[in-house]
């Protein structure tokens, strides 16, 4: 049987300290931000409108949806291309669930709309693998942190959507970590289909270009809306 | 906290009944055949290879891959994609797990390699959203029955490997369900890099036309050699 358990992190970081709230409920239009290399999770009924910021331009957010009623149903990218006939989200698409139901929907993306959905979080073992010899802040460990600091449990470690992540894929299927494309201030906004839990990593990843080349990882900022 | 438990199946078939032995360990050289619409899973010790077996050449095999140790431990397609560079595998090419370590190898592939690993299994929401008002069979219930059969409990249901499947994926994205373009009696082998249960199940998608046009979903065969 499974003895892995997806919900521990391998090490930490600020991310279990900065949570909207104990719950995860957020002030309405309270603009948060998330740290450099840490994550945030924050919920959002249906209805209400999540709008993720990129001050830099070059900061990925790796992004997972949870549905409320129940953390085992969560976003899923081999689902979401299947629901999309494409690898690649625009607005106007729903963000699909392992149980195929769509836990939010974009509604504005204020970038050329490059974005990643092929690529695993980066982890501990990523890391590991790249060089570090030390504990390197990651993607999973920041999703699972993120649930930590609002009461919850990762159940898994699910292939997360890599917004402004870029990452080509050529018709030989092969694929290239790549510098983003957006721009300073850059924006994403989903809305809620049913209550979900939204969780957002600034990836920490500067080892490989993806979050520019040349620049320190940084914060993002978020937002919910009544509408 | 999460309550839907993947590893229960939404509906049954013969997946239960035809498990190679009660704890999934094949004998050696003996070819097994996969009853169409069904899955079966089988344990390859490390060092030993897995032939699969394309008889009809238009059969999608949905694969996935454990750790005998911790079946926590699994085939992750968005780890793969990291790993190889490519989300088209080849021979020579590592099958990552979510704790990207190398679980098996494939050492030998006839077809011409088309093969997918961005789409989800198909499983009953898939066919209650094509339309279908009765149960079908489905790779996600068969994965589930599959490790039922031999004693164990799915963790998740991971992204699958899906061998022979045909999803040409252009430079906009989009994606695409198409026949199969291998050739009767394609085999694929796999070279356990640790001791593994590999799940097969041979794709009873009969909506579209990702096991051929005009045809019904068939069998696979596979066999399990000491080197």
């Amino acid at each position: 049987m499974a003895s892995f358990d997806p919900s521990i992190p391998d090490g930490t970081n600020r991310s279990l300290e900065i949570a909207v709230s104990a719950d995860g409920v957020p002030e309405m239009e309270r603009t948060y931000t998330i740290d450099a290399r840490c994550g945030v999770a924050v919920r959002v009924c249906a209805g209400k409108h999540l709008t993720v910021i990129n001050p830099s331009g070059n900061q990925v957010c790796d992004f997972w949806i949870f549905a409320a009623a129940d953390v085992g149903e969560y976003s899923s990218m081999e689902h979401l291309h299947t629901a999309l006939g494409s690898i690649f989200p625009k607005v106007g698409d729903g963000v699909a669930s392992n149980l195929r139901r769509t836990l939010m929907t974009i509604t504005k993306d204020t970038s050329v709309g490059v974005h990643d959905t092929v690529i695993a979080s980066c982890d501990h073992a990523r890391y590991q693998q790249l060089g570090c010899t030390q504990y390197h802040d990651n993607c999973a460990d920041n999703l699972r942190q993120a649930l930590i600091a609002i009461g919850l449990k990762a159940p898994a470690i699910p292939a997360p959507f890599n917004l402004w992540m870029n990452v080509p894929v050529q018709a030989d299927g092969s694929t290239s970590f790549m510098p983003p494309v957006s721009k300073p201030g850059d924006q994403m906004v989903f809305r809620a289909d049913m209550d979900v839990i939204a969780v957002m990593s600034a990836c920490p990843q500067d080892v490989t270009p993806v979050n520019g080349v040349g620049v320190a990882p940084g914060i993002l900022k978020f937002y919910v809306t009544e509408s």
